[in-house]
């Protein structure tokens, strides 16, 4: 068995960036930006006005100050001609300055009649003036990998960068395994349960950007299981769920060997989770999961989430931990990592009272997952503890 | 004017929470659950073994006890005979329990030979055995409004929920405003920039559960004004971007109202952002944002997103407020409530160096609003400042 650290840097080995598309603005928000991109124009693309009022020239500004309006500038549309000694040019937010003007009075410090405006208000030192390219210039950069937030998109379009390389999403195929597995919706027999944790895996790893396939249920069966291997082709990581484990009916570890799997671990010092296994299958990594619904969820969590940043290109993959104060005592851990589920909030982290890794119930009501190490001792309310964020 | 609380107090009354839709649990992650839902079985549906081993009965258990072997029970396929006195049925994980027995050897504490068993390890008080139901029970509910994480979905799968009651997505028209305005990937003329608000607004708004329709450009007429309102016919939320300020050009207030506009407020006492008007336009709410891209993405987070989270029917709704250090001065805040673009890490959040509302380059550099209230004083570094993260 090795550690959680351990299973993780073999997991990245098994996996490397993918490849870039282009997509459209519209649809890059959240997206991995796969190569630098550059401004291909200046902002603004011109001296511009940034308040409503009049363009004059600096050295005629002072209070009382007379000037005709000889024409207007509005957005989209400049004043053609220049702005002489005792004129003024009526300009808005945004619009191109006059040639000949290098001042905004703004419309508050004015009084005007007919074509003729006087300064009533101290204009001050202010130019309202925005100089061309201050928000940024041509080849200004973006710079690789970024995950694309709203004020990008909005940046990128003002660059009219219209369409943006992006990495490709990671498609991880979910094969749940097991006989007494029904699909949600089916009417199980008196034995079966539903299969859940393809459902709850698909949701985590299409909120970290990847596209989720779920494949047919596989029967306890080397016909079925090889069906279901052959049906995950093209994916680039395939993860089993359930049959990962020692009984005589776990046959994923066989039928995956059996189609060429080299196998890079098997079984991982930690709860929930230990029967997890991985290696490289064909083009695509492979991860076998144990098929308790809570195990399944925290090795998403702990493993399968940070592959997909990493086939993103996302260079900080590692689970984003952090640390609360203990509300309640913990008792000694044992051999193995524990990813306890906990409940945080402001006041502190308090493990659920039932640990069992079936309970999905339990699962939804936490917000944590509280990391004790192997041997960790017994620990008073106050001790300070890591925590995942789920 | 009025004060960003008022003003959201006062958005609030335009928009009430959609009606619900269902849909299939593979794509409600994300999604807000409009009605309670309960389960309709109950997990485990049977006593089942929590180990591999051997299902005997309790007061039989001891060091050095043998049994006979009798059958199997397989996840998916039960024993179906009853373990007599000295009997034992090999048991996998999540497998129902035998009639008769009512505790599992798990298998590292015994021998097999052939057909018989031996317990050769102390096997302690642990019956590794989890009673029906302990998970949930028939009539479990998981309670709306919630919105439905991974962990949720996996339960909801258990339960054998396969479509979901969730709130309708709010349909949100966005109509960017002002001659100078072009698409990216257009051709810009000399005096013209790159409509980047919509793409950065349509972003922000998805990541928050809306589908956005992002309309033709309107251009700075009456008619174009009107042709775009047209084109938003059936959306739920309208918002206009530019034209909301006091020059001669601005024209969304008159256009609005002759369309039957009922306006709420307009303008309100913060920066960036202050020509902002709200009321309601036949079956939906519209909002006219300012046209500087700061000011409309600070106002996207400041009103549409708690707009668009009332909607979907989300008990809290505010922004997110935190708290941090300042790790530099700030000079006294004037009358309005400033919401500066700020960065913010462990160590606490330092205000950019350039605060001017037409800098997407610097909202994209920055990760916080800094939050400074109505002639908030200079403050020194080390005081606890409010911040949104974004």
């Amino acid at each position: 068995m090795i550690s959680v650290e351990d299973a993780r840097a073999l997991l990245f080995e098994l996996v490397t960036p993918l490849s870039a598309e282009t997509v459209h603005l519209a649809a890059a928000g959240g997206r991995i930006l796969a190569q630098n991109v550059a401004a291909t124009r200046d902002q603004p693309p011109f001296e511009a006005s940034s308040m409503d009022g009049y363009a004059v020239k600096a050295t005629e500004v002072e209070l009382h100050a007379m000037f005709k309006v000889i024409g207007e500038s509005a957005a989209g549309k400049r004043f053609e001609g220049k702005v002489g000694p005792g004129q003024a040019v009526r300009i808005f937010t945004g619009a191109p300055m006059p040639d000949g003007a290098d001042f905004v009075v703004i419309q508050e410090d004015v009084e005007r009649r007919d074509s003729l405006i006087t300064i009533t208000h101290p204009p001050g030192e202010k130019t309202n003036v925005r100089p061309a390219g201050i928000d940024f210039a041509v080849g200004t950069k973006i710079k690789a990998p970024r995950q694309l937030r709203p004020e990008d998109i909005a940046l990128l379009a003002a660059m009219n960068i219209a369409s943006v390389p992006v990495t490709c999403k990671p498609v991880v195929a979910l094969i749940s395994t097991g006989n007494e597995l029904v699909m949600p919706g089916e009417t199980p027999g008196p034995d079966q349960i539903i299969a859940s944790n393809t459902f709850g895996l698909k949701a985590l790893l299409e909120n970290n950007g990847a596209h989720v396939r779920v494949l047919p249920i596989a029967q306890d069966t080397v016909g079925s299981l090889e069906t279901a291997f052959g049906l995950a082709q093209g994916a680039d990581l395939v993860v089993t769920i359930g049959g990962a484990s020692v009984g005589e009916y776990d046959l994923v570890a066989d039928v995956s060997e059996g189609l060429g799997l080299e196998q890079s671990f098997y079984k991982i010092r930690m709860r929930p989770g230990k029967p997890l296994m991985a290696g490289r299958l064909g083009d695509a990594a492979m991860v076998g999961l144990p098929g308790n619904p809570v195990s399944a969820m925290v090795c998403g969590y702990l493993f399968l989430v940070p592959m997909v940043r990493r086939m993103l290109g996302i260079e900080d993959v590692l689970p984003p931990l952090q640390q609360a104060q203990l509300k309640a005592p913990l008792t000694e851990n044992g051999g193995r990592e524990h990813y306890m589920r906990a409940i945080v909030d402001s006041d502190g982290i308090r493990a659920c009272d039932d640990q069992d890794s079936s309970l999905l119930s339990v699962l939804a009501h936490a917000n944590a997952l509280l990391v004790r190490q192997p041997n960790d001792p017994a620990r008073p309310p106050g001790d300070k503890v890591t925590y995942l964020p789920i």
